[in-house]
């Protein structure tokens, strides 16, 4: 087994003992999927929005995971509070911006929030990464219409500007901070016909992010643990209904050796 | 094969070829199953309902779905806003006139949207076509408590006002434009113990309208695939929670063999 | 057949006989599991909360299920307003204070409504039932710190309180009302491995409390349906995914027989 395969085997199992509780703002099409994501995986999630609350929420979770895929200004207001609390109490933030690029609204938002609070992952696609670091990007709604690939400078620029990891997910994940880089290859290309499963990476970076104060190495291992999911998810049934549920499945009942044996990674 | 089944099946080929981006801004009850149905269809879906950014949304999109069955103030504002300027731009839009009869505020706000701009096709049960026809139908909450055939005459006059297609779901589905008539007989009773079936019906439409500008077929099509789709999911297991994942299967793997064999298809 | 399993057998035949409208005010996380629980029962839901209709929709209701899962101003407004009605029309109301104790707004907003129209049952995890008593529990987040007994005094101090019966959902169920107690010893561990499944038992409650004006019986047999339902879907899969599939096939396919065989229920 190679260290890094142990490596993310001690995380599952930190989750798994510490069940930490995540805080999403997330959008309404992915809350029930990323949920149970979190559970499956072992960690303890909630979904909670208002800005009366937000702060105090923050206060007892141990991360924080905002995603903008259904915007709207009680939300905003919501992640405004809450992105700052965390930032305040040092607790770790894990940023999606869905479909940055396809509005002014969403630039708008995102940039207001990186300024108030730079996250400390990101993780998006080519076109939300290649569009939050400014580029002229074209997106296709909430699809990126580039391979991963080509926003790596896009995601070194914006690593750059946070401080933070910069995760451009796609058929290869680029995780990106500073001068650092691991790629994994991991995952199967019909999860891109199961709404959310970016999100649910998102939301699965953030109990990473909770037990494993490298977060370099948690969005690494993030993201290894979504595609490695994947793949036993679609070799059950390669068919994008039965991927949704037997994703979950394969969450609950990961192994060490599954993790050894399917892990494509390597650093760059 | 019948004439029929090809034209439903270069529709398909379409969308999976174009992948077209339908732009929902519909109910919290059905997003994912909506989204998910949209993608196993081989579309691109994406919610969206902020005022802020209907418009520059729609702009982007191939058609606009407005579905109203958890309105409040927020989304209503972002559905005039995307419903102009769907309008003005000349994409089609479906609607969806959930639990229409049952409260006020949903004949205000059906009212108004329909004046505002003139649907190109209507999707209901029968008591919402009958109480989006204005007339005095019963309702119970989101469910019909009339067969489809109920409802012909009241699609007629609203296809009439609206110059769109209507449709009236259920054992049968009527799918009226003007004189014209096309009833599809697929189906199966199980599909109404899941929820959200007739939502999925309206954003597959959305799909079918953004590849096919006859909108009268494109509805015809919609609902001969979710017909055939439910009869292929109902015959894996008859219980609802299987049926709703192999709902979404029976969509990814429709092929135009299944489609010429089941396809129940008559004109009156 | 014991007189208890006769007895939830006949609620479910007159819930599947008479498909009682269930007006929910719930949470975005659990929306369309708890419509398809319902439907999968055989009751009628719909989500409704805006406040421009939920008077009119409790009207034509069969009850009332309030879930502050997800609370935000719009919702506690159409919550206010709909509670109240149903007060007025003598329609039963079931509370479900998720993660009361985690923030002063859960708790001012739960203070609010139960002084504003006392619910019929409320039902949580023990945190939230100790919380909601006043007592100084710890929770994390919307999961319990306790077990179901901790909170058996403070159920009957909350009974007291508001008149109503008060369940404590966990690996016992409690279901209180003054000096009467029911215990069910159903269900299965990994249920708390699937987001909601407290949320849909809050859901069957108020199908139960639709046919079934002794809120007791109804509370008392609508977590035993839970339970076994819950322990038939576990022993098809015993996986978080699969989980929530069989879940529902198993509340629709559930027999007078499997109940009798499997009814774990003690009156103390």
């Amino acid at each position: 087994m190679t260290q890094s395969a142990q490596s993310i085997w001690t995380d599952i199992e930190r989750i798994r003992a510490q069940a930490p509780l995540i805080h999403n703002i997330t959008n309404f099409v992915v809350m029930n999927n990323t949920a149970n994501a979190l559970l499956a995986l072992g960690a303890s999630p909630a979904m909670v929005h208002a800005p009366e609350e937000v702060e105090d929420f923050v206060s007892i979770s141990s991360a924080l995971v905002v995603n903008i895929g259904t915007l709207d200004a009680t939300f905003v207001a919501g992640m405004r509070l809450a992105m700052r609390q965390a930032k305040a109490l040092g607790k770790p933030i894990v940023f999606d911006p869905v479909g940055v690029g396809a509005t002014n609204f969403r630039n708008q938002v995102s940039e207001e929030l990186l300024a108030l609070a730079a996250p400390d992952v990101i993780r998006g696609n080519a076109s939300e990464i290649m569009a939050l670091a400014g580029l002229n990007a074209q997106t296709k709604g909430v699809d990126s219409l580039y391979g991963s690939e080509a926003a790596v400078d896009a995601a070194r620029r914006l690593s750059a500007l946070t401080g933070g990891v910069v995760v451009i997910s796609g058929a290869t994940d680029y995780i990106i901070q500073g001068e650092k880089t691991s790629i994994i290859s991991n995952g199967h290309p019909l999860m891109t016909k199961v709404t959310g499963m970016g999100c649910t990476a998102t939301a699965l970076t953030g109990a990473f992010a909770a037990v494993n104060s490298d977060y370099f190495q948690a969005a690494t291992h993030a993201m290894a643990v979504m595609g490695i999911a994947g793949e036993l998810a679609v070799e059950k049934k390669p068919a994008p209904g039965s991927l949704q549920l037997n994703f979950l499945d394969a969450l609950y009942e990961l192994t060490e050796a599954a993790i050894a044996d399917r892990l494509q990674l390597t650093y760059a």
